[in-house]
């Protein structure tokens, strides 16, 4: 299977719903991929399992606040000078390249590295969504060191990192994405074949490609879209597919801290009667309630689409008026062992609630 | 000339004078030099004439701040691991080492990586006291490229850097101090012997033994201490020495914000009548005013001695109730220049006053 330019359309689309409110914009990133596909030619997409165990696997993709994505735009130069740096720091050439984070921006950026090199990108990614920390990625978690790293930031200026743990590099590299604006490109999990086929979430490209078309060819028929998304995610590594809420943003707030996106949004009825419905937002969209009663928390994903479209909308564009439908997605089940959840569930970004499956709730 | 294990107290007396309040508590690197210098025996000194025009010379100190000095220790081999990362990285060894900043700490961490490996530490720093940037260094000033330069932490993570210009090499390490808990050691602005030779204000070190000697000579005889202090500045790169004031710390606070310690101290006379002397700190004493009317500013050194014992002292020890005499003595002419002035002056630490030298005032 290939990646051509005419499918980034659908890849973006299907990304920014995984996404779950962060990931970034992926507006420029796709106009930026698209010019290298067209340039380059289209992008081999290697299934996991067709990887040599040997491999040289590189994770490349976006670090900072997704807010700044929409003022701070890439360089067409970003990604493909990245993995240059990269290569330049460790000295070896690099035989395949994966998304951390299929969900946003990160979805393209791999590809815009592969195009010029003629490299594959995997099949799959670190995240199976987008996730706000390096720790809570499934490289991570399956034990792949974050380093040797490299990040490359607007001005071209190249940093590189030894940290042996995640949890110390996501430090490193948001203080690093904070001292360059507020954004970077990141190199980082080198792994083997080997090492990266217990720890992908696999397909996650192919599969943002179909939600994706299942998102435009159901545009504006709010009747149908429950239905086609239902279909797309029951033949996925993803779970059950459910519709939260209706409604209109009646309130949202978030600030930049600490290098992320942090705050709240309040939606109610279109009627104005009957419950609100309360996300938490960190960079992504983390918890739903519904009055007090949580009706989905991260991992699983918490999906905010316009109502009339059905386009999905990131936190940073998501504004007071706005008439929105809400979904949740059971997540895969590499987030659902003991050992993920202990990165992943909501006690890992501070909310005192335990995780409850989705279909569960 | 060579540093001795039992110069190093003077060395470091004298150091604390010239810190100005800032460059980090030296009692543990005065440990850990000492340490070092018995086990190797003494570093030679060089004079910055006698060193080759090509020789490979990088500076290597700590950066954070200096509050953070007190509480998270260096380890023994921070200094010499520091060296090693940066010759590692840049895959040249280096033939000297020279200081960043006399001020502190920072006279020390050079000393202690030469040690270990024979190699000889020039006269002489790019600060002549101590200065909370990186981009105030008269390296930096002189146009020397901060990079390629080294970071090493107190897990012994190492990051590198490409940047080109000194203050956004500031604002990354600076960033890199704070995600590494407040402290790291740098090897950065390597240099040519050539390229050194104009930047340096030469001499510092073996003044800085010759400056805590008078000190420790005249320890606890007030009346002598201002005639010694200014026998030895005579005879200096720096220029007058000046007594402004004697009274008790009445009012101290500073905060860590942006990884410096940032506030303000106030000294009223012993007698409760009288002008206060109000002090703005940022690391370290930066503007001195009587009442309203500004009697020292930097570049100039301002420096808080105990009143007793003339033992200076750090602004993160100064404290209410403390009894101590205020010294400010001429910078060294380099800083005197305009470039020079345009990173030094008030005006570069955001006061709106203009830079009068202390002979002016």
């Amino acid at each position: 299977m290939q990646v051509k330019a005419e499918d980034l359309a659908d890849l973006s689309l299907g990304a920014v719903f995984l996404a779950t409110g962060g990931g970034g914009d992926p507006h420029v990133p796709e106009l930026i991929c698209s010019e290298a596909l067209k340039t380059y030619g289209p992008v081999d997409l290697l299934a996991v399992e067709d990887l040599r165990d040997d491999a040289h696997v590189v994770s490349i993709g976006g670090v900072g606040a997704p807010t700044v994505s929409l003022e701070m735009l890439p360089s067409v130069d970003d990604a493909a000078n990245t993995l240059k740096a990269y290569e330049d720091h460790v000295g070896r050439k690099v035989d395949a390249i994966v998304s951390f984070e299929i969900g946003g921006a990160n979805s393209l950026i791999p590809i815009t590295a592969a195009a010029g090199r003629g490299l594959p990108v995997v099949d799959g990614d670190g995240m199976g969504r987008a996730l706000p920390e390096a720790q809570m990625m499934t490289y991570a978690i399956a034990g792949v060191c974050p380093s040797p790293a490299v990040a490359y930031d607007y001005a071209g200026n190249v940093t590189t990192f030894t940290t042996p743990d995640t949890p110390t590099y996501e430090r490193h590299i948001r203080a690093a994405a904070m001292a360059s604006g507020g954004m970077i490109t990141t190199a980082e999990h080198p792994m083997t074949g080997a090492e990266l086929k217990p720890a992908i979430i696999p397909g996650t490209v192919g599969f943002s490609i179909k939600l994706g078309r299942a998102l435009r060819e159901n545009r504006g028929r709010a009747d149908q879209m429950l239905p086609a998304l239902q279909n797309v995610f029951a033949d996925s590594v993803y779970g059950e597919c459910r519709l939260l809420y209706c409604g209109k943003v009646s309130d949202k707030a978030t600030r930049i801290i600490g290098g992320y996106d942090i705050g709240e949004a309040t939606l109610t009825p279109f009627s104005d009667e009957g419950d609100a419905l309360t996300i938490n937002i960190k960079n992504e969209y983390l918890v739903a309630k519904l009055a007090d009663r949580v009706v989905a928390t991260v991992p699983d994903l918490i999906v905010i689409v316009d109502y009339e479209t059905g386009t999905p909308i990131n936190a940073e564009r998501l504004r007071y008026g706005q008439r929105v439908a809400v979904f949740a997605v059971g997540c895969p089940t590499f987030f659902r062992t003991e050992r993920a959840l202990k990165a992943v569930a909501p006690a890992a970004f501070g909310f005192d609630i335990p995780y409850v499956p989705l279909e569960d709730l």
